[in-house]
């Protein structure tokens, strides 16, 4: 075992080369309502957030495997529909689904996909590599995952685009020193990469890019649009370091997807809040909790 | 994709190498039932299911993944028990676990765990190579896999030995033309094998290798005990095809498992069972669905 469970894919050499591999499921009633969710986007999300993974480590995925467990009465119509949606979204990766594994009980709908990658010339980034004085930068927005208007099932965390290209040109472009995806929000995976690294954190609150949705969803907590941005979790976007020196030379987006500097690394002590002004305050779990 | 779905393992190349994937689950109330199992048969079932199919390819098993679902209230000392058992059943096979996704849902338990494997310097072998003139043979004894005392929610189809290391000694003394392991029964797995190598077969009913177990169901359902052999599914032997040359260079039994020519494979014409005296008659599907 090369990269052991703890980062976004474990990694194994398999006849002196080293292949990824990640899995997660989606379950209904946890991940997706299936009285609300299309299952083009139940199916899409279940490839998506595994290709998130593969983004996270900048690696290219190679294929995939699906299990799913249909409740009785789901159909076969259904089924089909469901399945050519991922075989269509794995595809569009360059991630063909090469088996699987269907039941049918009299439970809820159930979807777990691993895929598999290779580092194609990249070396894995870990989430263990960031180093004091490093600048974090996150890529596109944040906040408000879950605020879509009810109705429609979808949202950012139904719909988000798992940055696999991107995160390829990025390591490209700069020394990825850290990298993980933000699926539990900022406030619960920053910790992890620090955790990983053995460092600290300080985020400048009002650099945080916000999606319109955590602006919607404040409005509807009463609470300040940046603690979504931290708390919602299910960004699907990257959370990466890289010296100062390397910061510079990151563009302000890449291919339309924003990338924002968001704090810097420190010796330790945690991750802190910078508000503006200067208050600090540290970082508080309010990470995402499953939402039913 | 160069073994595409449909065999029991997909395979990609991953730089140059090729790699084996195959993904199984194991949910309350299809495959075991939580009331009477114990945990650590579970554990060790959805790690051995899977490993079934890494012995069907004889291939070397190289990692896993493991996905869970947990009931609401599981709690986490039955969480740890259970994943104490799925780590060591896998190393055990050389397999270690190195990753996972957990999360806790208000419907039943359901595993899904997902292999990774090599050829390690054996041609994996698929289910297209049965020629006609072939041997069929099994290892070990069929029938009667879910036919245990209830209370104890046990029995072969829970504690089978998945025969990884038997595929591959097997590998290294014949010319394995096609092989596949039984999990839905000798009825409905060897037409799977003439399908794919479009072929057909004959099989002695009187060569039927029957577990203690399929005597036990022939007494409960007043059916003979090769119905049981052929149709009871989840036995988790291997199902393959020799020349008639390397048929005879088989052992009776390795490593104390019982090596049965059962049969053999014709131009076509279906699966025929042959019955003592000379009778014949196609084998139905008769295989095993789901018990519940």
């Amino acid at each position: 075992v090369v990269i052991p469970p703890g980062d976004d894919m474990g990694g194994v050499i398999v006849g002196g080369q080293l292949v990824l591999i990640t899995v997660d499921q989606l379950a209904d009633g946890v991940h997706f309502d299936s009285a609300l969710t299309p299952l083009e986007l139940i199916g899409r999300k279940a490839i998506t957030r595994n290709l998130s993974d593969v983004a996270a480590m900048a690696a290219k995925p190679v294929g995939a495997v699906c299990a799913g467990c249909l409740p009785r009465g789901f159909g076969e119509a259904n089924a089909n529909r469901l399945f050519d949606v991922m075989r269509e979204v794995a595809e569009r990766y360059g991630c063909p689904l090469i088996g699987g594994d269907i039941s049918v009980w009299d439970q809820r709908l159930i979807l777990t996909v691993t895929v598999i990658a290779e580092p194609a010339g990249i070396e894995p980034v870990l989430r263990g590599g960031a180093k004091p004085g490093d600048v974090i930068c996150v890529t596109g927005r944040l906040g408000g995952s879950w605020t879509a208007p009810a109705e429609s099932g979808g949202g950012p965390h139904m719909e988000f685009e798992p940055r696999v290209s991107l995160a390829r040109k990025l390591a490209g472009m700069v020394k990825l020193h850290s990298m993980m995806d933000i699926s539990d929000g900022l406030a619960m995976d920053l910790p992890r990469i620090c955790e990983a690294s053995k460092v600290g954190a300080e985020i400048e609150v009002a650099s945080l890019p916000l999606r319109p949705q955590a602006h919607t969803a404040a409005k509807l907590s009463g609470k300040p649009a940046w603690v979504h941005g931290v708390g919602d979790g299910e960004d699907y976007e990257l959370l990466f370091t890289v010296s100062q020196a390397d910061a510079v030379k990151l563009p302000g987006e890449i291919d339309g997807v924003p990338v924002t500097r968001i704090g810097r690394v420190t010796g330790g002590g945690g991750v802190m809040l910078i508000h503006e002004g200067g208050r600090r305050e540290a970082m508080g779990p309010g990470g995402w909790e499953h939402h039913e």
